[in-house]
């Protein structure tokens, strides 16, 4: 690609989605007279009598938490899929529904409530990993679930309701579309050349390091080619496996400490506790094999300029296509400049 | 459907996309301890001097906006898309991009920076939709447009910067993926029925009276079926048209009509200056014919509770998929029954 082509208007195009997105690198002078985020206060007791996710602290459903000390699950007291219903399918004419039904819990990444991953120890972030990697074979293992999707939406700007360090999983009974295109992509990939897609992906972007952040021994962070957010990233194990199932105890604390290394870098981007929405995209509990999967987990923050100002997904994107303003390499370099340190303990 | 059925957590079906939305009846009850948006101060003055947008100010650019008295249009000062750029495509294995150009504009509802769509006179909204016609006309003749994209974002909840009223239009050369899902599905039915999907899906609706909001002579408005956003709508004209340049004299009127009670409604919902991003879809400007395009426009607004609490599209619904908590019925309800006199005239 030549500079010169970087600096203007173009598409990209996604290789997982099979979706294309504008970016407007020249954008980024725009004045900004808009809205400005507030920023919710970041001291926090190590525990809060109000929480409902504190250990020992009744939760909204009235019942009661136990005195964990590692990581801890529970049923999400206001779950958005229920285990039971009544099996339906509608097909009148053009109107087209089916029941739903699913499993939704709650991760507590720790008991101490002050706490967010880039300050927790890579120990205990183990810790969470092995949470995640019980509830994937759990749930995975059952008739009824055949997609199970754990993530974290961190601060109230990604509507998160209580800032107790948590994640959620929502497994359900079919495949999400965001899956099914992904799965639909991946394969075309892997029944033509038998390798898997990202695994091409990577090897190019190591070729070329234009948007690597942070490397270890079994994990690569970097930004997707076709990144929506401002600074989305994907981590991505080096080695090709479907799950996190998969993850051996070594890189079990490589993916540790690949996750509290960028979240500390996101923290010291605006310097404040970074917003973000991450997910780990991994195959279908469906029982088939599905060689082409390659476990990856995204980041998508909505930060564009300071903790205050926010990349807004609205009218052109919501009913058009993807935008973005910075490009990925730029967002990239910024990232991998930034101290592995955290800026609290400077 | 059985009444049953829509009590229980299900997936419905968007014709227009192909996608499944996921839908959480039961899920309103749960308690909001999450962020509270900020509302924008309600009460504006009919001038104010350091607008952009009011007439005889000048703007970001350096340009001065002339003493209009009609609606106006001018470039936009940061456009996201250019109308000039180096040509190029990208195929170097799995990267893939190609350079994108396009014009963008600015449209100012009204001189008066006070209005907003829901209190300005039917006759002043028929001159907006002139002027969307116009631009539509003149960007879609042009050999680089193929795709034109008329849309606004109210308030600042959805990025908006400047609360004068106006709207934006971005087209370009390529046809946004979102607008290639929409013409995908409705030639399938084209093809198959020679009749147009939307004009079939109006005529279900009209029969089953549920999710109908506002009917005149030539147009409804309803919460689609497979509705995202908690009170997200749909203006749909009765005759199969694939534009708004083929808007008569009568429907123009219509059109702003129902703009005007809608919006009317929303503000009346919450008694606020109600937030959304809406956007007119309509048939590519490819040169080419497309029988099968129904014009039509979408309403989203972000609000769930009331005028501080909106719905937060995060974690699940952008990495698996949409999901919404109250019914398409509830909210077409709710929308109904609501008074067609602007709260602040009451
Ligand atoms: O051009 P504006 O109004 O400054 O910007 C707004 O609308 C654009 C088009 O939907 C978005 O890309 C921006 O994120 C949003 O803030
Ligand atoms: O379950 P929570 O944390 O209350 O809710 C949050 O995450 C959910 C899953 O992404 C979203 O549906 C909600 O809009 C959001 O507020």
């Amino acid at each position: 690609m030549s500079k010169e082509f970087n600096k203007h208007p173009h598409r990209r195009f996604n290789i997982l989605t099979g979706e294309w997105i504008l970016v407007s690198p020249h954008r980024t002078k725009r004045p900004w007279q808009g809205r400005l985020e507030k920023v919710a206060g970041e001291e926090r007791p190590s525990y809060d009598v109000d929480c409902f996710l504190c250990p020992g602290n009744k939760r909204a459903s009235g019942d009661t938490n136990p005195d964990y000390e590692e990581p801890y699950t529970f049923k999400n007291d206001f779950s958005a899929l229920l285990p039971e219903g009544p099996a339906e399918e509608v097909q009148e004419g053009l109107f087209r529904a089916s029941s739903e039904t699913g499993i939704c819990r709650v991760v507590c990444f720790s008991p101490d409530h002050s706490l967010t991953l880039p300050v927790m120890e890579v120990g205990d972030i183990v810790k969470v990993i092995r949470k995640w990697k019980e509830e994937y074979a759990d749930l995975g293992s059952r008739e009824n679930i055949n997609h199970v999707m754990i993530f974290e939406n961190k601060g109230d700007m990604m509507g998160c309701s209580n800032p107790h360090p948590h994640g959620q999983i929502w497994s359900q009974l079919s495949v999400p579309v965001e899956v099914q295109k992904k799965t639909r992509h991946q394969k075309e990939h892997w029944d033509q050349h038998k390798r898997s897609l990202l695994g091409d992906y990577l090897k190019q972007e190591l070729d070329k390091k234009e948007r690597i952040v942070l490397e270890n021994e079994h994990f690569v962070t970097l930004v997707p080619y076709w990144a929506i957010w401002p600074y989305e990233t994907m981590i991505l194990p080096r080695r090709h496996m479907q799950h996190i199932g998969q993850l051996s105890g070594r890189e079990e604390i490589a993916y540790a400490d690949i996750l509290k290394l960028l979240t500390i870098k996101y923290d010291n981007l605006f310097q404040t506790s970074f917003p973000y929405s991450s997910g780990i995209h991994q195959q279908p509990t469906t029982g088939e094999d599905h060689p082409e999967w390659h476990f990856h987990m995204s980041f998508y923050p909505p930060l564009l300029r300071s903790k205050t100002v926010k990349k807004f997904m609205v009218g052109y994107e919501l009913f058009a296509g993807p935008q973005r303003d910075i490009t990925a390499e730029e967002a990239a370099a910024t990232l991998r400049e930034l101290p592995v340190v955290h800026y609290s303990k400077i």
